[in-house]
């Protein structure tokens, strides 16, 4: 089994992508192809001091997408590291593709060249994510603005093949979120693929609020991208931002009439921030699938490290071995009931 | 000054909002109303032990709107607390009312009884958020859904008012929220009100992302109520669920291989949770103002406990003395310039 893997994506690309391949060649059983220029490829692998494993292979692509670039300036680079990535899994060379590059673009890569599951309208970008209780899934994270009834959901389907494929859970629950939970708020949209899910999805409970986020008791929670963007990138921040708010609070405290907090005070603080960002930090999660397509499509977070990279990579395997596209196209296999329109 | 509280609001009422009453009486200047059924209000204040200070009045309603009660039903009742309430400032017998009840009722109350300052379409929830630097401004969390461009402009303006009012300061800046900061992002109605309030807002940066609601670079940031209340209540789920996760993790890690934390480790959890708490927790904000209106109208939280009234308590004695009312009829003395549509 192979992965294709963008070279030239991402903030800190090629360094951090081809840092994170060799540490995922030493941990999967896939082999891995890099792609982007391969000139540069290889001086900033000699440059770490590697050598090329053996089940890293390099094919070149001449083309690299800038991640401000506008999308329509992207899309007519046809031998983008993106685009080429994409074709190895077209053609079959690769079994999933994998970019920590430009959001759109390689969206568009995944759409354009895997196509979409038929009945699938909007594809979308799911993620993982830690609760008190183990892990569920949010969708969309940002592939979509202005959803609309019917792509809620669709969203809902996905994140059911997908919950099976990523953590082997069966009938999980769904819940949609909303600013509240009884049935009267919700806004137009909301309310109208409210009824729709009803209708639709086994183990559908409702509405639920941005406080189930975390709680972990619903499995999948649905929401459009606009929303789950901004959520993912609060919890981002929140992680991040934390711990140095505490500090700066100890720090006025120190400065105060208090005592100044003790070394273990202060080395109790830094396990903490471990755990938190062991826990809620994207780069332990590596990425977010592309649903809804033909093949395995990996969005990594512009900000990965080789960490990052490598987490991406394990999950772009374990989709690849899995089941994840046969379950997407088993949700799909049936029309959906409309029912009644909500009358507002 | 004399400051209108609904007795019987919110899930621990009346216990709560008496005790409450009575921490805050011992704090302000101004003295409180408390409505409600007079019977039930003094029957608390002997259980509590307390004998009802000078400082504290009673008015009798007979009627209690419950939490989960549905609006049209809420809004008959017309000797409710909320509303008798509402109609003490109405009548200038207080400058200023505070509920934890039935947030629909409440804003309808503020609404229908002191009415819109002119030119406003929709009042608007705020709230002020703890960030790294100090306080932002969140509006609307919650007063809103399907809000109009126009309508995301007016937060803005009630959001100057509010932050001027609330930390005087001066010239703040305005974000809008959105899925990313380059001018292609954000759904349909923001992009619009991005236009809106590039044309309006001294100081707008625009578009800001979940990522900078807690960095503290924007004075205050502008969302639909929809959003808003979904991270409000996100936010609060991190604070309360987050020392549980960690700890539940710590429990595994103890159970697992390595040794169990030490005491100075655990104790000093306890502190971190402390200090997450005195800082993100609502209770010590105390509530939401409901701006926009002719007067000043505090909407608590319904899970307020003593602590948390009474910091509503004290924050509308601060509106009530502060310039709130006079910087909100400012904002909105002049037509908005309207520019050119967005097209899309």
């Amino acid at each position: 089994m192979k992965i294709s893997l963008d070279a030239m994506g991402g903030d800190f690309a090629p360094r951090a992508v081809i840092e994170g391949s060799l540490l995922a060649a030493e941990e999967i059983e896939s082999s891995i192809i890099l792609v982007g220029r391969e000139e540069d490829i290889r001086a900033h692998m000699s440059e770490l001091g590697a050598k090329k494993p053996e089940s890293i292979e390099i094919v070149n692509s001449t083309e690299v997408i800038d991640m401000g670039e506008p999308l329509s300036r992207a899309l007519r680079k046809r031998d983008s590291s993106i685009r080429v990535a994409a074709n190895l899994v077209k053609s079959g060379r690769a079994e999933a593709f994998v970019s920590m590059g430009h959001s759109g673009a390689v969206m568009a890569a995944g759409i354009i060249t895997l196509g979409k599951i038929p009945g699938v309208e909007r594809p979308a970008l799911a993620t993982l994510i830690p609760t008190i209780k183990g892990t569920s899934a949010l969708i969309d994270v940002g592939a979509n603005v202005d959803s609309k009834p019917v792509n809620l959901l669709q969203f809902a389907l996905m994140g059911r093949a997908f919950i099976k494929a990523a953590i082997e859970k069966e009938n999980p629950t769904v819940g949609l979120l909303s600013n509240g939970e009884e049935d009267i708020k919700g806004n137009d949209i909301t309310k109208q693929a409210h009824n729709l899910l009803k209708n639709n999805i086994t183990n559908y409970v409702g509405y639920v609020e941005g406080k189930d986020i975390l709680l972990g008791d619903v499995d999948i929670i649905v929401c459009d991208g606009f929303v789950g963007n901004i959520i993912l990138k609060m919890g981002e921040g929140f992680v991040e931002l934390l711990p140095r708010f505490i500090m700066k609070k100890i720090e006025g405290l120190s400065e105060g009439e208090g005592a100044r907090p003790s070394l273990e005070y202060m080395s109790s603080l830094d396990e903490f921030d471990r755990l938190v960002r062991e826990n809620f930090d994207y780069n332990q999660y590596g990425g977010a699938p592309l649903l809804g397509i033909n093949g395995i499509c990996i969005l990594g977070h512009g900000r990965s490290k080789a960490t990052a990279v490598k987490n991406a990579i394990h999950m772009a395997e374990g989709f690849a071995k899995g089941r994840l596209v046969c379950e997407m196209e088993k949700e799909f296999s049936k029309p959906p009931t409309l029912g009644k329109p909500v009358i507002n």
